[in-house]
């Protein structure tokens, strides 16, 4: 039975991760922890013996370096990349830029988990004249009004992935090419979501770890099989959890 | 009038240019002289104000590093970017990997000149069992065998630069969008040969340093008024002065 495999990678470490700040569409780069991710991400991919013909990412320099240090570690710059919006993060609407630590003592714990995790909850809207607003960005220019977002909902941020995912993505794997996808987070939820039909409270529970290959595995109806880790799993858990405790207040 | 300006970059200097081989479609990548050319070019940029819509590389990595550090350094990661053989460097045939000094001592400076600048003149064939025939790289699968290089003279890396630039580069051009390319000395000497409608002697002298931004600027029928470097003007002599030197045994 021919499998056919597809890797997802979380971009590393941002510098706003750090400083524990909602980034959403903010286009901040990786730390130098988070290159350093990037890079183990595509030496464990080379270990293991992967090569693609297709990548794909977002339009945000902390998903797209990411892309390019595993692609180095691959030695495979020459690569075909796609850019789109629609692997973005999700947008985090009027708490971008805010910290996390800080908007939990403001509203609460519960309110800002709902805000982080909950499936349907969009955190507080952007105003269109405000500067974080996409559309003063030239890399949106090609978007409609519609499309640009003011915040977004996990259900929301699905709702723009997805189409791509069956137009663009889910084609070229069934055309036989082998792809990585470098993303976000919540794009990643998404997909994951998506993929193996999770329901919104499984996905609320699942915390993907920045820089560590995640490997579909589909049978040849291009039904996922299984997924997993490249990578130890003891550190892989301790990344997880790390994530999952991000926006509780200090 | 509307005047519409095009970017070419040269790449940085390479690892070989510092130990002076042949390089052609051999993937080298960027030395750090090199690195710190390719930031300064993006620097440079950034000052005299360049945005940009589109840019265009080689699938070599000398070349899509360079980009790489200018997008970079313009904040502009984010650009569509599309990677052609067809920017590829001139191919060296069998003199790839080859010390320029030693084989200059061995066939001496004319005939090393006549391949480096004869303008329709090949190097020596490479064999196709040879490990550096293109045809056993993945990144040339998609390649006919009539486009599978064993040599090239600067005429036939203008056969299939030139094709490159009226099918995918000018009209994008026409459309409006800003465009940058990162190349090669060679394939950005075809470019230059074709659009300033140079002789073979002139282009025989015409030596494009590294790292250091030609700006192209057209008319609204899209012929070319002139031609310029960004930067400093004696820098600039310099480092063309050096290229010219290479060839010559030491």
């Amino acid at each position: 039975m021919a499998v056919t495999k597809l890797v997802l990678v979380r971009h590393g470490e941002s510098q706003w991760n750090q400083e524990n700040r909602f980034t959403g569409w903010y286009d901040v780069d990786l730390s130098d922890k988070g290159r350093t991710e990037a890079k183990a991400a595509g030496q464990l991919l080379k270990k293991e013996g992967f090569v693609f013909d297709f990548a794909y990412t977002s339009v945000l320099k902390r998903a797209i370096h990411t892309l390019w240090n595993v692609l180095d570690e691959l030695d495979q710059a020459w690569l075909p990349v796609e850019k789109t919006w629609r692997l973005n993060e999700r947008h985090y609407g009027a708490l971008q830029g805010l910290d996390k630590a800080e908007t939990a003592a403001k509203y609460g714990d519960d309110q800002v988990k709902q805000w982080r995790r909950g499936f349907a909850i969009t955190p507080p809207e952007l105003d269109r004249a405000d500067e974080r607003f996409p559309g003063h960005d030239p890399r949106y220019a090609s978007l409609t009004d519609a499309q640009l977002p003011t915040t977004e909902s996990l259900a929301l941020t699905i709702e723009r992935v997805i189409p791509y995912w069956n137009e663009s993505i889910l084609p070229r794997i069934k055309s036989g090419e082998k792809v990585i996808v470098a993303a976000h987070g919540n794009s990643l939820r998404a997909l994951v979501k998506y993929l193996d039909n999770l329901s919104e409270d499984e996905i609320l529970e699942l915390n993907i770890p920045t820089g560590v290959p995640l490997v579909y595995e589909f049978d040849e109806n291009f039904k996922p099989l299984k997924r997993y880790y490249l990578g130890d799993a003891d550190e892989i858990a301790a990344k997880a959890a790390a994530v999952a405790n991000q926006g509780k207040a200090k």
